[in-house]
């Protein structure tokens, strides 16, 4: 799915930013009075909440998705529990607590729970009371994260993990970060689909003006939306100018693929001009994917779980760090951007936000994403 | 009354933990969508706002005591006087200004007010109007503390002052400090009124299992609860085998004493198993007094002050800057879990806080509590 | 107009403030629980919202006036521009962007607006939308500060700006700052209009009892108000005794000037008794003028534009910025006592201000603004 061809996203069924129909209001809409009552995330999905690294057996990790607090461990068989981080007792946070075997030890009275959620051991008491329970959350682990589903346990199935497997893959290399960020997560959604902020936000690192002079064009389905920008016979920027190692000109591409509900990955690389990569032969440039999961934490908090990954120059540690390194502080510039638009809205809720063409793949995720929230609603 | 026999606490009067009925709803009750109309204390109450050195006739002290604002200073015959700590004419708090004789000055512009809360003084006026009055308070001294009482002035008799006597008696020794905390003073008491938690909270320092594996009973009247813990031939836990400074198995007690309306004695020790201890003779053991008091400023912050006596080593100032120095790290074991459960009842106001046997106690204090704040209220 | 001779404001037409008449409750009134919808400021006027060299070609400047947000540059021919600070298209603060010639760069996506508010620049656009405007405002530039006007633009009259001519006017020299307080800019004015403060406030430094001590006279018309403290034969307090140079009892003058909406001019000084000061001859003394003008940020946050300038020793630039130094401590010791009584305020919204004597001068001010409020109001 990921080896979405040059030429298919320049295809009969792409439709092209410019000629998109309008949009109905609701998708982008009015961030308007009603907006703290209108839910911002679907519940019924898999959402990333760790690096697999970070989930060990000698520390509980506390998180938190889609307004709940979470504590995550691993088990002896390597599982993931992942459970409400509140003693039932006295709703002191568990993960202050500590781990003994598989359970969880609360820090005030010594109440220990299991990865179902069981009480398991209630002090000056020789049974637990079989009420005394936490909620319990459906945890799997891929590609290097591990995933959280917050809605209906019934529906939960792994094969709907979105796709990321570049990020442990051996054909490919690189690592990532987390960000922390106090905004709603659509804004870095929104920000990723258009790459045309690169000119400006990154205007003294990756971006040049190419990129806000190229059109480009957007396909979709009904969990997937991609946005394609091909620069041909452009001046590299100075990043690509390194990567590539050589002068002269190049042809550019950013096939940016969104999966619902936040995970979108970026297949962007250069090669020399007239080599055929954009035919399908990347052999001559340098091809990178950049891996993004944008996970609520509340209705204006998010955690940012992004990778850096290649498939040239494997194995190069070096190479591995700066080039995480050098993102961090790239993406720290996308980070201040956003929080500032959310304190904005914050300060303005009546303000809507205005739809350019080039926010044609950003308002098809945001459609895709009322969709699924739409489907988990009561009917009225 | 604070000589509760180890007996007593055994005897017939004494209800068992174990078997003790199920308390009302509302004692514990949910902290639910009501709470904030819901009163938290009682106003017809001494408690204490300051140590006594801490009030003095140089500059005044600003306190805050069930949601009100006071300001303290020491009038010349020794006297202290307690006012509302917001000027009459534009609110600056009175005690930004100074001390002048017997009477505080505004900083802003120099009104002037006495212990009777009357304006004594106004700038470009020969007499002051006497409408101009602040707010004040009976106060008194006693064992080390400044009392203040809240509510009906008419009301105030300093023979109920809780008992704190060990704090200036000379056959007891010892010293303590204030904790500022951010939390409901009555989560202190639910902590207090439970020593289960040592084993947990305290684990690195004076808490092991034999207290949160020996049972307890639980005794009340209208103004008072008390809770025994006894621990026959245990090992002692490591501070108390330093302050006993013998080896071999020790009887250890725990009478934990609730005051109406936020004052708790603790009467701890141990003695060698078998020297007569636990039928009334302590004299080869060690004895100590934990000292406590916990005054609601507002709603979610409490000043909690506290002073660890003993009977044995008087006069040993060194002894007592160290005791007093390792309780203080102590209650800071116990000020951050309570101020992480007050948290999450913030977040979750509608999660009810759950009772298990260890609670009987807390919630017998609580009970005391909700029946001072009830005969206050006007009847509907 | 700043010429209001000593003579005049002992004449006829004061009122004293003794025996001024009672004000109608509403004027300082209570700031009771409706306060939260009651306005607190004209729109109508002209405010100063920066020092002019802080307005340039380079950098945007932020700043808020009455609850607005606005980003202000120069354009190529000296002109100020002021405009909302939100981009029309996704919100975020134009002044995190960039000047390019006389128009604003939006960081985000690239977007310009001149300033007229227009959008000139879309990205992957020919044409920009030209319904893309935000909101811009009268800007005009006088006596070394930027004003803005925030009401209705067809009402904008340079010729309403207040008079601070001092402060670029050769026959005097001096410099100031800019404070950002947290409070209401009515209690700086409260606190200009009454001096009487310095004896408490500033016991320190400017302040003695003589100015508590003397009476004031107040007199107005529809747009200022006067307070007149005239001091005969009286010790000089330490700042005018090093600023005299000379010893021996002196004539001081206080008269105190407020002109709508926010502006107050203090003509201040002392000279030798009995060398005719107070009959209009004060070539013998020593005579600074305080300018302040103190503009909304938003209901309880204010910026606080002084300036000390003096018609002595002109051109000495060490005593120019050792006197400004030495009034921005005096003026942090006025900050911390009004941000206090904001603090009250906010926690006791039904408390009223009272009214002595001593606030007939701010009293009126508040009428006058209220007015000016009162007239903005739509019928109901």
């Amino acid at each position: 799915m990921f080896l979405i061809g040059v030429n298919q996203s320049r295809g009969a069924l792409a439709e092209r930013a410019k000629s998109s129909q309008p949009l109905p209001k609701s998708t982008l809409g009015k961030t308007a009075p009603d907006m703290s009552s209108e839910r911002r995330f679907a519940l019924n999905c898999w959402y990333a909440v760790a690096w697999s690294h970070e989930v060990g057996r000698r520390e509980p990790l506390a998180r938190t998705l889609c307004n709940q607090k979470l504590v995550l461990w691993r088990e002896a068989d390597g599982g993931i529990a992942a459970i409400e981080d509140m003693c039932w007792h006295r709703l002191l946070p568990l993960s202050m607590g500590w781990l003994k075997g598989d359970e969880i030890v609360c820090r005030y009275h010594g109440l220990a729970f299991d990865g179902a959620g069981r009480c398991t051991h209630m002090p000056s008491s020789e049974t637990a009371n079989p009420n005394a329970r936490v909620r319990t959350y459906p945890a799997a682990e891929r590609h290097r994260f591990v995933w959280v589903w917050p809605g209906d346990p019934a529906r939960a199935d792994p094969a709907s993990i979105p796709d990321l497997h570049w990020n442990d893959d051996p054909e490919w290399d690189g690592d990532g970060k987390t960000m922390f960020a106090k905004c709603d997560y659509r804004l870095f959604i929104d920000n990723l689909m258009d790459l045309t902020h690169e000119t400006f936000v990154h205007a003294t690192s990756i971006g040049n003006s190419a990129v806000a002079e190229t059109p480009m064009t957007t396909t979709h389905d009904a969990n997937t939306a991609t946005v394609t920008r091909i620069m041909e016979n452009v001046d590299a920027p100075p990043f690509w100018r390194t990567q590539l190692g050589k002068p002269g000109n190049v042809d550019r591409w950013q096939i940016i693929r969104f999966e619902a509900p936040c995970t979108i990955v970026l297949d962007v690389g250069v090669a020399p001009t007239g080599t055929g990569a954009l035919s399908g032969d990347r052999s001559k440039g340098v091809n990178g994917r950049v891996l993004n999961t944008i996970t609520p934490e509340t209705d204006t908090t998010c955690m940012y779980f992004w990778s850096l990954v290649r498939s040239y120059r494997l194995r190069d540690q070096s190479l591995t760090t700066q080039l995480r390194e050098a993102n961090a502080k790239i993406f720290i510039e996308d980070q201040v951007v956003v929080e500032a638009q959310q304190a904005m809205m914050d300060l303005h809720p009546d303000k809507p936000l205005r739809r350019l063409d080039i926010d044609a793949g950003g308002t098809r995720a945001r459609r895709i994403i009322d969709e699924l929230i739409a489907r988990e609603e009561p009917p009225r």
